[in-house]
């Protein structure tokens, strides 16, 4: 019996351990996840020069970067973006730049409309949570 | 020896394991705390939007979300709010609403002049760490 | 080889628990990071009776603060700062409170420009997602 019990006991300390063996395998352990909410140019700025800094710091090897834009901070991702070349360069760099097809369909924005090469989610905000739980650090630049 | 020292480490790992497990009967995987505390009918507006959209996408059922007005954001609960309609959906919706009672003192605001129905918490920031430390995901819409 | 696997298994479940274990002896189990991104006094205000609320409802003792001030925010730790006497109380108060050196230089702002007595991070950004990866629940007023 003991030894019964003994199995598992160890099987669920394994099973524990390998969940965040298996993660850190896939990702470095920095993730972080940006939101762009607001319909300020100063705020995308912002937000780039954040993941900017956070990868000269940290190494952009070592760390994660997503940032999910929705609500009225689609805008930053539009084909006539003000940021759009230092969101190529973003993109260039290995940052995930998503909109929020939620926001588009608010705002009859079709993905013609969105800058190239960027990524889409059906809601920013569940993203925004699932990274969070998930391990990743939230930023609201 | 060997057993005793076995039935503290299964216990261990029985208490470790039950954390959670409780956690997960009482409440949905998917848990949300919003913070609102700007005095911006647009940022009601957006955190009422994102409230929504989580429970569209998740399944209402499948989501705790808690919104917390404090600082300049109480005016959003204020009886004469104009999102008041807005915020009663929400709540019949299942969105816990709940207000910053320091603020309150502060602005020199009795419960008489809220919207009725939502909840009150002492310090609005206080609620919002804590939930995080229970869990919850942040969202500063 | 039952009790050479107890053992590992032991070992695992005393190592798992020592984490949170030292941690907790370090610091109080609340530990708030609070970013100042804006150039707006009034958010700077907010910040600070966020942190003074904090520390009223919990006990200055029970709950570690950090503030980190950035980008536009590092106007707030100026020399000149409107919020200077504020800062002063809240550190005296035993809230930490560090400047962005990255912004600093971007800014051409030296220390001899800056609060006397507040600390100073390479990359605030950084040190946000860092903190919140060691368990510190996150605020952006």
């Amino acid at each position: 019996m003991d030894r019964r019990r003994f199995v598992i006991a160890a099987s669920l300390v394994a099973a524990a351990l390998a969940v965040p063996e298996a993660g850190a395998q896939a990702l470095p352990a920095n993730k972080l996840i940006m939101q762009v909410s607001d319909n300020d140019p100063a705020k995308w700025s912002l937000a780039l020069n954040n993941a900017k800094n956070v990868q000269a710091d940290l190494g952009a090897q070592n760390v994660a970067i997503e940032i999910v834009a929705y609500g009225p901070g689609l805008a930053m991702l539009k084909a006539d973006s003000v940021a759009a070349n230092r969101i190529a360069e973003a993109m260039g760099a290995g940052v995930k730049v998503v909109a929020c097809e939620n926001t588009m369909t608010n705002q009859k924005i079709a993905k013609d409309d969105m800058l190239a090469g960027i990524g889409y989610v059906k809601a920013g905000v569940v993203e925004i949570m699932q990274k969070q739980q998930a391990g990743w650090a939230y930023l609201r630049p």
